[in-house]
């Protein structure tokens, strides 16, 4: 099984998120995040979803996504977009624990973006691959909680996905 | 109206995500933007809403989401959490124009994640006053696309949303 990232433009109505989530829901496919927010036009919003699949299912529910009415443009993109996703990371880190848990946060240029006595607070962005090598160090510290955006993503160069 | 943070955490099983969207659009309320990841347990996702309404009635929200068969916990985050997003933003940018957009990105700490001839792609995090701004700046050299994760957010020091 494969990760497909699927770029999916929509109308910003209230609604359309639900029945976009509900057809991925009936077909049993699991997703593993989703992001939604604006575009640069308001009138629309981009839901960007990864799953996991083979080429053919994600090939079907691409096409259905595109029978939905609200539903502008979808896109399947291809490997070597750019891939980004944000996480906050609090972490349990009492005085002499605590200069380790900064070292780790300077190599993977993580902020620091909360201190208290027990716990520090990171920011990070970067593909997934780096997300997941960081919190596998911080996990002897204890991660105590973490919210992770879900991948966005955009291909290179010129090539833009737009309204029809 | 004010804008709401609401941390849903879930169990990761499909099909949970479309409950908890459904349920907002069955009540009429547009989401701002959500995102939905796993945490530090990977049977556990984390769903952040962002809404705009009043407090009784993202209240009225919140004890319906508790009543979900699946739902973990909910908690309406205070207004002085850590807030924080991501966006991806492809400009058009041919070479005198170029300059100006490096020196706009150096101002908002931006990171360049890609270059052609005729356009930039930035990368940016952080609070929703940040990333607008951003945005305003950019604007008249035309921005081409744009894929933002919406807000995550954590709670300040030691406060944790665990699992009861």
């Amino acid at each position: 099984m494969n990760k497909y990232i699927i770029s999916v433009l929509v109308e910003n109505h209230a609604g359309v998120l639900s029945k976009v989530v509900a057809l991925f829901s009936r077909r049993g496919f699991n997703i593993n995040s989703l992001a939604v927010g604006e575009t640069q036009d308001e009138t629309v919003s981009r839901i960007t979803i990864e799953v996991s699949g083979d080429e053919y299912t994600v090939d079907q529910v691409s096409k259905q996504l595109n029978k939905l009415i609200d539903v502008i443009k979808v896109k399947v993109l291809n490997q070597d977009c750019i891939k980004r996703e944000l996480i906050l990371v609090k972490v349990n880190a009492p005085s002499p624990a605590r200069q380790e848990v900064v070292q780790i946060s300077d190599v993977f240029r993580a902020k620091i973006v909360d201190i208290s006595a027990q716990t520090l607070t990171l920011e990070l962005t970067g593909a997934e691959t780096k997300t997941e090598a960081f919190l596998q160090m911080l996990e002897p510290f204890g991660i105590l909680e973490l919210a992770r955006t879900g991948m966005i993503a955009l291909e290179r160069g010129t090539n833009v996905i737009t309204h029809p």
